[in-house]
């Protein structure tokens, strides 16, 4: 009895090192092939939906489907059993997508069409974000993460004011536009004015009378403007992130013990100043 | 009658800190539920325009249009009151969006068709900006604040050019393209111009003879470079005003303690003011 | 006979101060006025070309374009003969402009509707840009030319670049795609890829087959990133700028006499370093 | 014998010259000659698709396409002669799009039909590229090489985040519209996603139901959102270069005359690294 828990202890153990670990050899390929399958499995997904593929290909896509939905069975189980923290990881973020990714197939069994729900599947994309953490990737995220966040502040107040502008902008072109040209209700004409200010533009909806094409005329320059607006945020950020990594880097100052002055200069033997001989570690 | 006069003393000093106080509690609870019921009022004058919608639930929408509109008015009254220089607010310009915001459906009992305009008060959205003015934003929407005014000089110029540029180039695709292709006339081409300079490209005018896609193109590659500018010019002052907060964050100032100077040098050991001798412990 | 000469001169001198003047008042006044006949003679124009206005107003169109174009002349008149170099004027940019600008009324009383042709004079439009030397916005567009003159060589290097990626995908695009889809000939698919890397995006050109709509979505990704490097020029550019004025404003140092000390600030009476006393004379 | 030889080598090492060298006057005459032969084949391709034009010319087509064809055929083997290491030529890149864009004419000649194949010939634009190691514009394109080098690391994780939003997007954006706005299947609602986050926005495929409209505004927002980091990134980097760039060039480096190392800091008497005293006269 003992022995098979001891064994049972061992698979655990070996497991977690597979699934959790990213040090050793066997967790770095665990996770190569789980990030292949994942996409193998996204694509699939994709296909299915392209006309005339899935007919061509029906049986062939159903069985890897199943190889894949079992492979996503058996590593939701395993990654249960070798946490410690079982309950914590199920309704963890991670832990519902790995679970609602694998239940499509065998809903399928019970009630047919519900097949399509494996698209649901993409989700588990979310985890090659976790690729980031890499430590090739880990330097250049992390300064983006933290040039991003500094911004959050004022990219918030600035969709604020955005979105309140495009009600208002939108409530005006309701007013002066026809039904016909497109503006049907006020959130349509909303969604026009995010599609204008966006410079996306698809021209499903535009203006007709000279009235509105004035008024989209002053939207776009508008818009023309404020894209300048989380350009100059981000970019700023990055700028001061990208100087101070400048001055972190060469920042270790030594002071001269005879007149006080301090250089950043790593080389520097003798103070520039008085010419004393200084105590440099570096 | 004195005691009437001071209950209603009383009464006006509590509307006043409800309504205008933003530190009391209640003040608070105030602004919270007007933001509410100003964003309730906007999305059922939304959901009004939305065909379908209005045919079903009609009476439920016009009676929580006459509670919001009593409740403005009630606000509104309140409001006047409440302040001291009654003229002053009745004519500035929130006084006159308050106003405006709460006729139309008065206006609908004797003339009706003119509920439509309740879309006007989607202008009381204005007062969310308000929203910006609070402690968390305040530093936020001041440094933006600060860096557009800064580059408001550069961006008028800009615009004065763009828009110049923006008639020259829109007489000539006057001439080059037929009113067959949607140029039926310089305001028209004008109106394409700026959809093609602010990258919005509806699509729904855009030249047919090779000419004119040749300049099209031309303008097009203008837009992608005049797009630079706007950003460049707003980017650079964002940058500066984060520069220097930066270093206001960083510098450990040391104060004098003969004459109060103080000074961001962090090898100063003599006040330049006064030539005290400073206690520098950095 | 002498007499008639000096009040010519007179009348030319006069002329000259009015007309070239920008310092004295009637100078200013004329710049003004000048400008306004330009800006209701341009839209004089544009309206004649929006159908159904000139029909209800042709009339007091054509007495006010013959207003127009007398005045014109008669300042066309007035800039020749007060000014020393003649032939200079007329044969310069704006003389030439000024010239042809006044010419079609003329021409339309020979060859009837020849009038449209004085869409030409939106290039008297040209002139308003002598406005930007007013001092008012003088250092402003100083600045930004001399920021766009800085980045000129790298946007010249960029959109070489540009040119041959568009060419090299436009040639691609038309081997991928149908003439069905719009893609007819090389010049034509270099045109869509203009509209598209520029993120203009008409869609009356756009790739239905999967092949080309994978590349297409390549473009727009591509074209997504090299947003980034005019913008990136001109900032830079900005951003150096911003800072070089923020220093020459600033620097004035003061030289300490007796340790060399220099300092940028200019309230400093004393030396930081060793507390003599400065001869500071800002 | 040997004369032959001695003769052929001197027409080897002139050819090397005129072909391969840059410094010499016919090197230089011989770079811009063929710069014009490939512009000249590429325009020629270009309009030989224009419908009605190849119809009109064909002949003179013909004709000069073969003496094109000639010259780069010349051009080639001499390419190979000229050069020392032959192999290494004919499989290097530019080696293989030279014979490429000379085989199609005579692929022409016993497979009619194919000589639309020169298209390819576009390819050789990309020597054009060779002109930015002219010493004119060297500093620029160096300048911007390295920021973008600098800035690859950021790109890269960039569009993989990108990337994977947009499949999660297309697929969310596949389930709630309908195929008859156009989501026909994921990919092309990938494809739709990329074009409205790069906010291209054709319009041949655009969201019809509310919930898809909402989703697609999202998908706008954060699209304008987003072009701010690859900007913001690309902007630090030339920011940076620049600044440093700055520093480069006014900088007055003192040598020291004992041990030859050289400083920038202006305030520098000692040398920094033997502590002899320098002849700092600035």
């Amino acid at each position: 009895m003992g022995k098979i828990k001891s064994k049972y202890n061992v698979f655990r153990q070996k497991a977690q090192i597979i699934i959790y670990g990213t040090n050793t050899k066997a967790g770095r390929l665990f996770d190569l092939i789980l990030l292949g399958v994942i996409l193998l499995s996204v694509f699939l997904v994709m296909m299915e939906t392209v006309e005339g593929f899935d007919a061509k290909y029906h049986n062939q896509l159903v069985f890897v489907e199943w190889v894949i939905t079992i492979f996503f069975t058996l590593e939701y189980i395993l990654r249960i059993i070798s946490i410690d923290k079982h309950i914590r990881y199920i309704f963890s973020f991670y832990g519902l997508i790995d679970l609602i990714a694998t239940l499509p197939m065998y809903l399928s069994l019970f009630f047919p069409g519900t097949r399509i729900l494996s698209v649901i599947r993409a989700l588990r994309l979310l985890r090659l974000f976790k690729i980031l953490n890499h430590p090739k990737f880990t330097s250049q995220s992390l300064h983006m993460k933290q040039a991003l966040n500094a911004s959050r502040g004022k990219i918030i107040v600035f969709i604020y004011f955005v979105l309140i502008s495009t009600i208002i902008i939108g409530s005006v072109m309701y007013i002066v536009e026809s039904k016909e040209s497109g503006f049907t209700s006020i959130p349509m004409s909303i969604y026009w004015t995010i599609v204008t200010l966006t410079t996306v533009g698809y021209g499903d909806i535009s203006p007709q009378t000279p009235l509105g094409q004035f008024l989209a005329a002053l939207v776009m320059i508008l818009g023309y403007g404020i894209i300048a607006v989380p350009t100059g945020i981000v970019t700023a950020e990055f700028a001061k992130r990208n100087t101070n990594q400048e001055t972190d880097l060469n920042a270790t100052k030594t002071t001269c013990s005879s007149c006080g002055t301090f250089t950043l200069n790593k080389e520097a033997k003798f103070c520039y100043r008085c010419g004393n001989k200084l105590n440099n570690n570096n």
